[in-house]
């Protein structure tokens, strides 16, 4: 190893996967997209392809279980990998868990915990096909990862976006984040003072948004219902504002978004008010909305407008004009995406 | 979640995974096999199949990084898994890294690390489509997923040993053990006084089957050449004995196993030796090997005879007559499967 020492910190995550992954090179022909998208995609016969995906969820970067009940985590944790598989407009079908726990869990928690997965496996109707149970020295970890399949010419990656597609978002967005500020609220209440009962009454939108999130199964559904095949799709995961980057990243387009445009639910809105932040911020940067961002020719247009599942939120540039917002007041300012950070 | 607290140090990593995967059920119509074998079996074609494994390792736990250098770990995570798709008779195509490490480590040690991903995908010639990193509050963990293919009628499952087959392994067994038991001396040699410097000469073979062991991807070309498909078949990486066990269960067997028949090598056992070990438990308990056991039929005894890559080590019996090993001396008793207690 040299004496150089690079600060992850200094990369963030996607700079750090680029840096990692670029050296490596492919020798299988059935490999038909590797890292970058949503999911792998590969081929298995001359119509279809078969999707994977993986994410890791570790305890006190990605939940706190203070607030998270195992049941929910169970579910979320695979709820978040089949979004990604429907993120490539496909059907979820398996999934393996990898599970590290240490040993202040008893058995009883983790029975909650695949409560919870098996919830969502019945739900979503895919297979718990294998996985890994181990120890660790401090904390839960849970990698996942998930199986699904396409046809060949059904698949949506990141890079189709096309100047003048229109911008597109199903549900609603910011919700998941002010359900985490509530309960990080109450968590500060609590260690203050244990004997207050948590005050979360008529805010079960928000908790359920951030507590137990659906990926949008049923919006593959409605886009092959209607005959769409969007020229590109992401799922929210990261915030809207760092979907909408990588979606002009990869297509090499630039964007627009009408921050009025921006499907924000009353209850979002309000108790962002409560707690002086923006409703527009909390829906761009917030994440874990696990709604579908995706573009769509011109054409399709019709096929879409007045839809309750879907608001046009922008539409694509060519890349000299940059990813812009433009605000309420009508300016047009340059797109910031926090996101979420990594390190 | 009820007041009953089971402790996971009461039931062991197999006895954790059935009691949590049990209530499970199939949705998905391609699911040939989910959990219980080295690897899942996902029908793709009316000839062919998928299989999927997944493992995860964590710092302290699986690998300690004062004598583990990261190209190695790189190496050896992806390696553990290609293992598993081998133990089907399957072959590797791809494969998914996720890593979770906190800031303690700079973008270089993951360049290392990465590196040695990239050996190991470069010799087995497979491809990482995928991952995801993430910042952890303390160690690093590796989970990887390996995808590989066979043919249905190729696949070799745990559960398929008859009684009267033979019992054969590939290679050598008990040499990462001995070189374990080598690092963790010099570790402590190391601890006691950082100047003096490691005596590991003369230990390369057992160093290198511990810190860069090799899964056995030729074996399975070898068994197709001879015209061999094994009846059962498991990789040794938690014992030869727990593995035994791993068959018999699944088959519905017994086994008798000849100790003097075991194959050490003369380095492994010299080292056992030094170390006041018993050779043969250090081959059945030792773990890591990853070489490849299996059972065939008796009319393949004459394509496997005299083959310097196999040693028949026992048969399989009725499952009345247990599992035995024949000591040194010809007594028969009772096998005991230590294995790898990972709670």
């Amino acid at each position: 190893m040299s004496d150089i020492r690079t600060e992850l910190t200094d990369l963030g995550e996607f700079g750090l996967i680029d840096k990692l992954t670029s050296h490596f090179t492919t020798h299988i022909p059935t490999t038909i997209k590797g890292v970058g998208d949503d999911a792998a995609v590969i081929s298995i016969s001359e119509t279809e392809a078969m999707l994977i995906s993986t994410d890791m969820l570790i305890e006190g970067i990605h939940f706190n279980l203070m607030y998270t009940p195992l049941m929910h985590l169970g579910y979320k944790a695979v709820m978040v990998n089949l979004s990604d598989i429907f993120a490539m407009n496909g059907e979820a079908q398996q999934i393996t868990v990898s599970l590290a726990v240490s040993n202040r869990f008893p058995l009883e928690a983790l029975e909650e915990l695949y409560a919870g997965i098996k919830k969502a496996c019945d739900f979503y109707k895919v297979d718990l096909i294998g996985g890994d149970t181990s120890s660790s020295l401090s904390g839960m970890m849970i990698s996942i990862t998930a199986v699904g399949k396409v046809k060949k010419s059904d698949v949506v990656y990141r890079n189709g976006a096309k100047e003048n597609d229109l911008l597109v978002v199903s549900g609603d967005l910011g919700a998941a984040y002010m359900g985490l500020q509530l309960l990080e609220r109450e968590k500060e209440v609590y260690k203050a003072n244990p004997e207050i009962q948590p005050d979360l009454e008529g805010n079960d939108y928000l908790l359920e948004r951030q507590l137990k999130p659906e990926a949008r199964q049923d919006i593959v559904a409605y886009l092959k219902e209607l005959e769409i095949k969007p020229t590109s799709m992401i799922d929210v995961s990261d915030g809207l504002a760092s979907e909408i980057f990588h979606i002009c990243k990869a297509s090499k387009v630039g964007c627009t978004v009408y921050d009025e445009k921006i499907p924000i639910d009353a209850k979002t809105s309000m108790a962002a008010l409560e707690f002086n932040l923006d409703p527009s911020m909390c829906a761009l940067n917030g994440g874990e909305d696990y709604e579908l961002l995706f573009t769509i020719a011109m054409e399709d247009f019709d096929k879409i407008k007045g839809n309750p599942h879907f608001t046009i939120i922008g539409h694509m540039t060519d890349s000299n004009s940059g990813i812009n917002l433009v605000d309420k007041q009508g300016a047009l300012i340059p797109l910031q995406a926090q996101g979420w950070k990594s390190f």
